[in-house]
């Protein structure tokens, strides 16, 4: 068996691996546009919004939108979508309020008891690309006693830019391989491991609709588990 | 009576406003020095200390020095106070763990059961020029519990220079009127209203040693209390 590494900061993907946004996006669409007489797969909507996330955060990141927050950058991509459902008569009020349905996430079940027993052995902060206000939301509503918010906002760079993962390690002052990066995508992951961090990889096989998530990691990771209590078991 | 603003937001002074450097650098400064044979006057020392951190953000706030870090600069003031007291011969071990008693400060004890009492009413978030990891080690060891840590080191740039206020305010997504800046200290209250924030004076009449404190602001402010928990009942 491998000798594992000290683990002094565990640091978080949250959309998808801590919340579950598909489920609770579904349900913020119905509850905001079903009034206005619109019906429609919600799920199906849910993932339209979502399939416009990286493109956004692409404009950023190749330089064409200079850093906006990713709330910003929701709104664009609501109207987007709400123009492909033909929907151009939601008046401002209610895409306002839509919009920060991304502050208004579920998390699933085993994350606040995972990340308080996480607690008493590491630092604690997300690494998300949701911006400081939206964490702070999804926090006060889902009981997450984070040390910091850390991110894509405190380093004005998206995700899988290195100095995202970088930087929120040096703001804590814990050398990278002694930080854990913690998310259900093999993709932050592997950009993860590539700035030097320790990776472990939690399973969300629901994260898509039911058996739409990944499973197990596509590339090599440091733990993987099936929940954040379990990490918290393993660490 | 004048109409009281709608507080969405507090933000923090910390270093005299929330915690007691004065008191808790002199012991950390005996506890690393005595054992070497260095006796001086504790309180003196720490009072030396302090003396340098205006001048040193200075640098930065003039431009001669880029950002860095609060640690950095009490590094840098740690070796020229030493020198000062003609203790050149004390080895960098030491002065490394002595660097880091101000992430050891105690708070004020009205602060841990103010804040706890405040977080029913409002988003809570230091706006100190300590770095980030000082305020996590602090809100550890004291029981702070943020909402996020925001302040110099997200602003990139240090008090009393405006964005550090309007910086803190944004990344909550509160208007700078909805925002109260908390602080036992004036010229931190005159620069966050020049900025369009609240303002709240909370006294610490032995800050700099027995009465050797701001009794009463030397300003206008918005609120005007004691402690804390005075706070979080007025609001």
């Amino acid at each position: 068996m491998s000798a594992k590494p000290l683990i002094k900061a565990c640091i978080f993907d949250v959309f998808g691996t801590l919340v579950d946004w598909r489920t609770s996006i579904a349900r913020e669409a119905q509850a905001a546009l079903a009034p206005l007489g619109v019906a429609l797969d919600w799920s199906a909507f849910s993932d339209a919004w979502r399939d416009q996330y990286q493109p956004a955060m692409e404009d950023v990141r190749a330089g064409r939108l200079p850093f906006s927050k990713l709330d910003v950058l929701h709104r664009r991509n609501l109207d987007v979508v709400l123009a492909a459902y033909g929907l151009q008569q939601v008046d401002e009020a209610t895409r306002s309020h839509l919009n920060l349905a991304w502050h208004r996430l579920d998390a699933w079940p085993d994350v606040a008891p995972g990340l308080l027993a996480l607690r008493n052995k590491c630092l604690l902060a997300p690494c998300s690309n949701g911006n400081i206000s939206l964490m702070v939301d999804l926090a006060r509503r889902n009981g997450f006693a984070w040390d910091a918010v850390l991110g894509a906002e405190v380093a004005r760079a998206y995700k899988p830019t290195p100095i995202v993962y970088t930087a929120s390690a040096a703001a804590l002052d814990v050398p990278p391989e002694n930080t854990l990066m913690v998310a259900a995508h093999s993709d932050d992951l592997v950009a993860a491991a590539a700035a030097g961090l320790r990776t472990a990889f939690v399973a969300r096989p629901d994260e898509f609709g039911a058996g739409q998530g990944e499973r197990e990691p596509a590339c090599a990771v440091d733990y993987c588990v099936s929940s954040i209590l379990e990490l918290a078991d393993v660490l």
